[in-house]
Order: structure tokens, then C-alpha cells, then sequence
């Protein structure tokens, strides 16, 4: 099964995935769910936002137990991260009917579309649209880097947009969602580990997805000739940007939360020019929402002062943000249960990263389990899993399901 | 007649001046020239390389006393970076024609084809072919951001780039070539001055055009998740590339050199990335060679002992490099003779830009004036001048070729 879906999407330059939503990998990788689906005799269906699913049991039942994650990628991404809990989750009802397990629930696993937004700029828009935090008008007016939108990227691949929106009916058949990812930090990884993971819990639960937002910083200061306009006469927003650089790692490190700079533009953005303008995007997150708040406020404070003694003039847009995500405690703990063993409780942690899990929370009751990542790597071809460690994921997944919807 | 050339490329929204070599706006400016010249009884003449001239006399006499600039800018440039030496020229032949001076040598009125290399990325196109230090060749594989090559922008333009190439007998006819050219720092303008030039000394002699390169500084580090990647953990290229930006303002500073960085390129560049790869160009000037090493050998060592702590490799690649050019110091003694006055001498100042004229002078006496820059801004829409002081240049031009053509 995981033999089928590695070679989909991947170049073969840098060895990491692009299975951008809506291209041709995209539909690869949604051949193989249906495949993989149809070949264990569960009930195919494709939903109105072209999301997928594989039904054990009938759904009309409702207070179906449903797991799953997404199989599309960032551009050179890893293979873990989605794929992981899509192949889990079907290695995991093998597991069940090895074990002899019989459901009293309907069991289903999902492939949410779009997870990760590498098209359109907006992330887990299949569960955004079916849980209705993305609207339909919204959605229409997404556009790629090349000015298609999603209707019509949708429509080129076969679905049919007119129909995407709010999906109440469909999520009101789920009694709990649990999606199994790869941890994207080293939080279960065993400190000073290096590449392996060696001891320590191969999977983990979820508890929160921390708060994290994105923030525009504008340096705007004066374009000049790098030759010639001596330093004192300068007003070279580089610098104001390069101090901020620092400052955001300096207080978010302070703070236990992170802050990064991934993205700057310039302008002119000549080699023999003061830039006028250097435009840097923070991403920041923390474990709670005041603490973030704090530490994004000082960074907003030192870059204001160090753009005083340069001369630069800083102003700041919040561009999005989100609230944190608290998993439900009660399936939280029923899933920690499941999985401590002989006295030894399970991992329970936080993680920055936004999921499809995140965005169903606020409609159903849903948890996450967490297998460990030796690295720490991810969105990067590097992203890693121990075999063990995946075969333990799915085990733990096959007890949650188990626990909750068999007999 | 500098009525007729303001309105030429300027950008109605910026204000600024798009005047790139072998464009429409560049055609008009040519256009310009060649009626200044005809409109005075000036000998017209184009040259192989696409350089405008304007004579006085026989040029075939030799030992020619020739002046001008160029009329081209860079993409939103100022007003007064190159026209105002052109302007000056023809201003400074018609002041010696209301005097009566008589002169005694050929002289002459020149327009350099691309000094600025906006389209093609390289500087002082016109004079580097002439003077031989550009090859045919070399030049023939010149692409400008389009795909179009220099012989196809000058075909278009209606030249004929088959003739393009080294022009000895011509420049053999040149005895001095002295360019006029707005000073693009503040050197000439006193400390504190603010917007208006008050006081101090409207016009200055160059002494040299400070050595300068550019460096590319290569910043490797690992891409990995912004929201998951512990602080411990990351490998951010973007943080060593900041305290590399800070560096090189402080130990320029301290060197009374400069240094800039005001291009940098980000891998992958997502807003929730850590930069795999961050690419900045240093661009670096000093007063000599040697300071101009000990600068840049700071920086570099700045760089690597910052990216060890980040675990970050640091490679660093010397892009470019001019030596420095000192002028004739004959022809410089000379204008400083000239211009002296009631025994106040003439600023002789240092720059740190290219020119014509330092291509020209490793093979004809040169020499340059420059016009006080009370903003010091170049480069730029709100580059300015006083009028009297473009007025004092005029004057001094005047007096350079009457003390040096006539009798």
C-alpha cells in the first residue's frame, strides 16, 4: 500500500514531494485512496468539496468513528506528513479485522483536500468549506500563483465546484475524528537522540494546537546609492530589518514560544542600492495566546526603536490569525487511556502546526495521536520516521478505534 | 533646453526617470542630443558603440578637449545623474562662445550609450567598448531581463550592431576628457545643512573612484516547519544573515568604508518556512584596496563565526571587482588651479561610484567635476540640485575647457 503511493509526486531532483492540490499527482494520490478503498470492499464516496472517504458500515447510522488526514503536500515536501495518517488509518482497519474486531460504530477514513495550501494560500480548505469556515463566495475567489481559481483548477480536475460549501449533514454522522500526523517537532524524540529514536514513546496525544498568527512588518526607509551616500546620511531599512531578525528569535526564545522570519522582499532590490523598502513576514506562535501576544509585542517594541536610531519608519499588519485549539478532554483522555500501558501514561503535548483535526474540532468532537519524528524535520524532503515507529502508530490507532467503536 | 529633456521617461507615478538604454525614452533623449548639436552648428557624430558626439573644430587635429556624460538612468533614477553633465556641456560651449574665447584645440560634446546598465546588468557599456575593456563578443552575449541580447535591443533601436567594438583612432583624438556629474553624496554639502545647499563649495574636483565589489554571501542552513521546529533545534540561515547585515554597517563604520547589503533572495521563502538557503550580495567600497580587503575580511569572518552558532555554513563568492582609479593627477592639478579662487582652493573629494570617466582614464587624461548634492540622494526621484549651483558648475566647466582648449 505505501509501496503504490511513495513514487507519486515526487521529483526527481530534490526527492520531495509536490502533490500540489488539484494536479496531476493530486489525482494520483486520490486514484490510489478510491483503489485502496474499493480493494477492502469499503463504501466509496466523494463528498461536495472533494474531500474522500471510505465507509465501514453504514454511515446513515451516524456516530461514526472517523480518522484519517490529507495526501496532498507542500512543494518539496516529506512523505510523512499527511500520507501518514491516510495509510494508518487503513493499515489500522486491517488491523481491526485481523484482530476479529467487531464495530458497533461506523467506521470511516477521510482524505481532506487541500491540507496544506500550498496552492491557494489558505490551508485545510476541504475542511474549512465542509465545516463552514471557508464559504463557498470565499472560496471562489481563491486564486493561484498563475491566476486560476479554485473552481476552475477544481473543474480541470474533474470535480464539479459548483457544489462546493457548508457539508452539516455529512459532519453530523461523525461521533469523533481522530487524525494520526507525524510529530513535527522532536517533542517525542528522546534529547541528544540525533537521527534515530532509540527509547522514549513512539506515539503521543494530542493537547492543544497553539495559537499563532502572521504579521507584516514594513521597513520603509530611503533608497540610495550603496557608493556613494556615506553611512551617517543613511536610512537603510536592511538594518532595521536584519535587528528585528535578531530581536525575534531573542525574545521568543525567552518566552518558550518561536517567532521566524522566512519571508522578506526588497525594494529596488539592487546589489549598488540602499533598499527604500524591506518588507519581512513574521510567523509566531506560543502555547497560549497571551504569551504570544507578549512576544510579538516586543518584537513590534524593538523594532520600532532600532528603526528610530535608523531612520526607518515601521509599520505592522496582523495578516491572520488564529486562536488556539483546545482538543476535547474527554476524547483526549479516553484516547490516553486507551493507550497507557502498564502503568506507563502516553505522551500528551502541543503542537504549532495547524490540521484538518484543528479546523473539525470547532464542529465535532476530535483528537490527534502524534508518531514520533526522530529529526524533527519536516515540510522538507529530509522528514523522517523510524519503521517501527509507524508500525506502532498504527497499533495505536487500531486500539483507539477499537476502544471506541467496537464491542 | 533642459525644458526639452525633463519630460523624456519620466514616470507619472513615481516621478522618476526610465530612461534604459535603447528604449523609446532613451531614442528621444538621442534625439535630444543630436538637435542640441545641430541647433549650434556642432559637428553631429555616432559613433560604432552607439556614443553620441558634438564637435567644435576639426576632431581629425586631435589632442581634443572633450566633455559630457551620458543621458540614460537607472529604472525610476533622478533628474540629474548624467543629463546634467550633458546639459552643462553644451551650456559650458555656448558661456565660452558669450566670452569670445577662441579655442585652440578641437573640442567637444559627448553622450555615452548605457553608463547606467540597467538592462543589461553591466555598467559604462558605451565607453568599455570603446576603450576596449568591453570585447564584441562579450558584449554580443549581453541579455537584458527578457531574453533579448544587446545587438537586438540596438537593432531595434535602429543601430547596427555588427560595427560594435574597440575604438582606438577615435579616443587617439582626445587629449582630456573632463565629465561634469552631480556629486551622489552630501561631501560637498555642510553637516547639517538639511534640504538647501547655504554654504561651503558648490563644485569639486574628483581625486579618484574608490575601489569597489560585490561579494555574494550563500547562507545554508535546513528548511524545516516555522510553526514546530523547536528554537533549540532550528538551523536558520535567515538569523545569520541578519547579524552579517549588522556587522557589515558596524565595521564599515568603523573603517570609514561602506558596505551594503540591498539584494538577498530567500529558499523556499514561505511566510511559515525556515530558510533552507539565504542569499545576500554585499556590495563594499573604501577609500583603498587594502581597507576595502580589511573591511570585507571582517565581515566574512563575522559571518562564519555567526554561522557556526546557528549551524549554518556560510560560502562567499567575490562577484565583481574594481581597482581603484586614481585621475591624472596633471589634469586634476590643473582644474584645481583653474577653479581656485582669491586663494580658496577647490574640494578635491574621492567617490565612490563608477563612471565614464574612470573607464576613459586607463586610456585618455580624465578628470571630473561634480555639483554639490545637498540631499546627497541619488539614484532616486527626489534626487535634487540647486539651480545656482548646476549654474556654478556651468561656470566651472566653462573655465576648465577655456583654460585648457583656448588661448
Amino acid at each position: 500500500m505505501w509501496r503504490d503511493l511513495l513514487p507519486i509526486g515526487r521529483d526527481a531532483d530534490s526527492g520531495g514531494y509536490r502533490r500540489i492540490a488539484w494536479t496531476g499527482a493530486d489525482a494520483d494520490c486520490r486514484a490510489w485512496f478510491r483503489d485502496q478503498a474499493e480493494s477492502r470492499g469499503l463504501a466509496y464516496e466523494l463528498d461536495r468539496n472533494g474531500n474522500q472517504w471510505a465507509w465501514l458500515g453504514d454511515p446513515a447510522l451516524g456516530n461514526a468513528v472517523v480518522t484519517g488526514s490529507h495526501l496532498d503536500s507542500v512543494p518539496d515536501g516529506g512523505a510523512f506528513d499527511g500520507p501518514l495518517g491516510v495509510v494508518s488509518s487503513f493499515a489500522a482497519l486491517d488491523e481491526l479485522r485481523a484482530r476479529g474486531a467487531e464495530p458497533a460504530r461506523p467506521l470511516a477514513v477521510v482524505n481532506f483536500g487541500d491540507e496544506e495550501g500550498a496552492r491557494f494560500g489558505l490551508a485545510c480548505v476541504g475542511s474549512r468549506l465542509a465545516s463552514g469556515q471557508l464559504g463557498a463566495e470565499q472560496a471562489h475567489a481563491l486564486r493561484d500563483a498563475d491566476g486560476t481559481s479554485l473552481p476552475q483548477a477544481m473543474e480541470r480536475a474533474g470535480y464539479d465546484p459548483a457544489r462546493i460549501g457548508p457539508d452539516p449533514e455529512r459532519l453530523a454522522r461523525i461521533g469523533a475524528f481522530v487524525e494520526l500526523h507525524l510529530e513535527q517537532g522532536r517533542a517525542l524524540a528522546p534529547a541528544g537522540s540525533g537521527s534515530t529514536a532509540s527509547s522514549g514513546h513512539p506515539v503521543g496525544v494530542a493537547s492543544a494546537i497553539w495559537p499563532h498568527g502572521r504579521w507584516r512588518f514594513d521597513f520603509h526607509g530611503e533608497a540610495n546609492h550603496a557608493g556613494t551616500t556615506r553611512i551617517e546620511d543613511r536610512r537603510d531599512p536592511m538594518l532595521t530589518y536584519a535587528a528585528t531578525v535578531l530581536a525575534a528569535r531573542e525574545r521568543a526564545g525567552l518566552a518558550g514560544a518561536l517567532a521566524t522570519f522566512g519571508k522578506v522582499r526588497v525594494v529596488p532590490g539592487g546589489v549598488n542600492a540602499i533598499a527604500s523598502l524591506v518588507r519581512g513576514w513574521l510567523d509566531s506562535r506560543a502555547a497560549d495566546e497571551e504569551t504570544l501576544a507578549a512576544v510579538v509585542g516586543e518584537i513590534e517594541r524593538a523594532a520600532v526603536q532600532r528603526g528610530a536610531l535608523d531612520g526607518v519608519d515601521v509599520r505592522i499588519t496582523r495578516e491572520s490569525f488564529t486562536p488556539v485549539v483546545e482538543f476535547e478532554h474527554g476524547l483526549r483522555d479516553k484516547l490516553a487511556g486507551l493507550l497507557g500501558k502498564d502503568g506507563v501514561p502516553v505522551p500528551v503535548l502541543p503542537t504549532g502546526a495547524g490540521h484538518d483535526a484543528g479546523i473539525l474540532s470547532a464542529s465535532v468532537p476530535t483528537a490527534m495521536l502524534f508518531v514520533r519524528n526522530p529529526t524533527g524535520v519536516s515540510h522538507s524532503p529530509a522528514e523522517t520516521a523510524a519503521e517501527d515507529d509507524c508500525l506502532a502508530g498504527v497499533t495505536a490507532l487500531a486500539d483507539v478505534l477499537e476502544g471506541l467503536a467496537c464491542r
